[in-house]
């Protein structure tokens, strides 16, 4: 970063600034809010009816999230030698937030490929514009209105993350430098969703398919690219960014992992998802590919019964699922992916080691890795 | 433009550098094919199956296409004084090819939403993976696959249009003029899109709707603000952005329509598609509103239920499709369209007179408009 810019006039009061390593969440909704108020105008200069589908695209983007790959941006940023009281610290913030306009696409588009009927216990996009459809008993058929809404609400959040990402304000030489890092991550994540929906037709149900798809639809994505992102905004050196990196795959892959713990013994009081949920979709996990894995060598045929039966199974029974999960605890395959996940998390914080990292950001990344990993929810 | 510019090195031979103006279209086909033979390269170190699936991405962009929409660019960029042999024309013929990977995932995405199963004689990208799944005996419903891999393919191509544009070697404060026309562009196409979506539901076959329709999802996206993006990026004046803008809107427009008279009356042999797609797809056009205004005005049942048997008729037959044209004609509605092809063909070439526009670029763009609106595919 430009250690002279930091002399300039800032004109947020200090206490703000100062706690923008604290807000960092609410500071990246605020300048999302912003954003999107200001296109909700441009949009309804083309059209009121325009403006209103808007809105839904509002209430998914600000309605909820834990913004994790903007905050692990943000310490990328401030590990590079990023400072929350330089006068660019504004421009970041805004950057950064765009990361939450592809995750909209991303998932607004992903829930329409799954068919899922809610998000964050509200109804997914495609489902509440069939609705609106239904409801206002227009022509031809709600669910084929829906999804075209999903498909063109996605693209709109995909070209609006550029234009927020573009606007943010940022000098000319960091935007060069973000470029490889932002379109190495929107096209790992793009390749990594194309890979989860070809194994999962193909049956491909291995350990290899299953840590690819964490590898580029999660850990790229979530951790490393958010990171190298931040650290390509600041001018970091390669010695950084290649720490980074190391630390972004490792701990998310191992962040994906404990999801996929989640997905089978989370409780759902916790989570907000249905109970075994991940077993029910039929997901293709490292989890069940380990358990798989050993049940076939061991030759144990009822193990395999028992999962068969539950996995992909829309009408799986509270009991169905309880054998389902006493198969995966006796087959070692929750033990192995713990460990991995242990092994994982220490291996990312180990890249870390000797970083030029600047502080607090390398303890706050340690912080933020550990509750990643082991998190309830 | 930087005009200290043109006199650095350039290594391009005399012969094809002068060239450029006549074979836009093939430089910019060559720029698209170098940027996906990278892109394939990228995706093949995420994984050789996320490779071939972009080989379809590369056939559906580099099979067809007229290019419109870079060729207006180009002309956009020359009329605000580009020259052809200065050395960042190379640069430009990058960022206008862009337009064409805007134009991928719209098609795909479009194709997607119609439920079109194809497109320039060959099967739509989810008719196509679909396929795929069907002959490879693949787990699950080949439709959905299909439906998937369109969704993100159509993803990729809307991400990489920003990259292929930031990528091109613009210089900075070229891009960031360019900026506000290639954010407008792609939130009016994607408007114009919602809005179309809408109107067919809503039923909504007003003249208002049609031309609204015309106005964001062709015009804008087509005429406008392609030639918009050509003088920002050569930084042109608010006269000859103005000028450009009107002339846009009106020939964008026209163009439709024209496009709209070929939909019911175009020679198959000639469009490539079947004659009267437009009614047996029940599509708004103008020309159809404004028939059923004119035939509701003068009470004429007879030619409402003509054409009530026709539009949207999945079946429709070639005498009824002959009776169908024989009431456009009747009603004075072909007339009117053609009338108004005319009129906007007209003043759309009257905003080019006294603007400030380098030659060769206003007899060209003349050219283009007259081209466009008066062809026979």
């Amino acid at each position: 970063m430009t250690r002279s810019a930091t002399v300039q006039a800032n004109d947020r009061p200090t206490a703000l600034r100062s706690s923008l390593d604290s807000s960092v969440t609410e500071i990246v909704e605020a300048a999302l809010a912003d954003f999107l108020a200001e296109r909700r105008v441009m949009a309804g200069a083309i059209d009121a009816q325009f403006a209103d589908a808007i809105r839904a695209l509002d209430e998914f983007v600000l309605g909820g999230g834990k913004r994790i790959r903007p905050t692990f941006a943000w310490w990328g940023w401030r590990g590079a030698g990023g400072e929350p009281d330089a006068p660019e610290a504004d421009a970041v913030v805004r950057a950064i937030g765009a990361l939450e306009l592809v995750q909209a696409c991303a998932l607004i588009h992903d829930d329409l490929m799954d068919g899922s009927a809610t998000r964050r216990g509200r109804p997914t996009v495609h489902i509440e514009f069939a609705a609106r459809h239904r409801s206002a008993g227009w022509r031809g058929q709600p669910d084929r209105f829906g999804e075209a809404a999903a498909i063109l609400l996605g693209d709109l959040a995909m070209c609006w993350a550029d234009d927020m990402l573009r606007g943010a304000g940022l000098p000319a030489d960091a935007l060069r430098r973000m470029a490889q890092p932002w379109d190495a991550m929107r096209t790992e994540v793009l390749g990594g969703q194309y890979l989860d929906v070809l194994h999962q037709a193909t049956g491909d149900g291995t350990e290899h398919a299953a840590l690819q798809i964490n590898r580029y639809k999660t850990a790229a994505y979530t951790v490393e690219r958010p990171l190298h992102l931040g650290a390509a905004i600041a001018g970091a050196g390669p010695d950084l960014v290649d720490a980074y990196r190391r630390f972004g795959a490792d701990v998310g892959v191992a962040f994906q992992l404990r999801d996929d713990m989640l997905g089978v013994f989370g409780d759902p009081d916790v989570t907000g998802k249905p109970a075994g949920d991940d077993l029910r979709e039929g997901k293709h996990t490292l989890l069940l590919a380990c358990a798989t894995k050993r049940a076939e060598a061991a030759g144990d045929r009822a193990a395999l019964a028992v999962l068969g039966q539950a996995v992909g199974n829309l009408d799986l029974q509270p009991d169905e699922l309880d054998r389902a999960r006493d198969v995966l605890l006796e087959l070692g395959a929750v033990r192995a992916v713990e460990q991995r996940i242990a092994e994982l998390t220490e291996s990312g914080l180990d890249a870390l080691i000797g970083a030029p990292i600047a502080a607090p950001a390398g303890d706050r990344l340690a912080e933020l890795a550990i509750a990643a990993t082991r998190r309830a929810r």
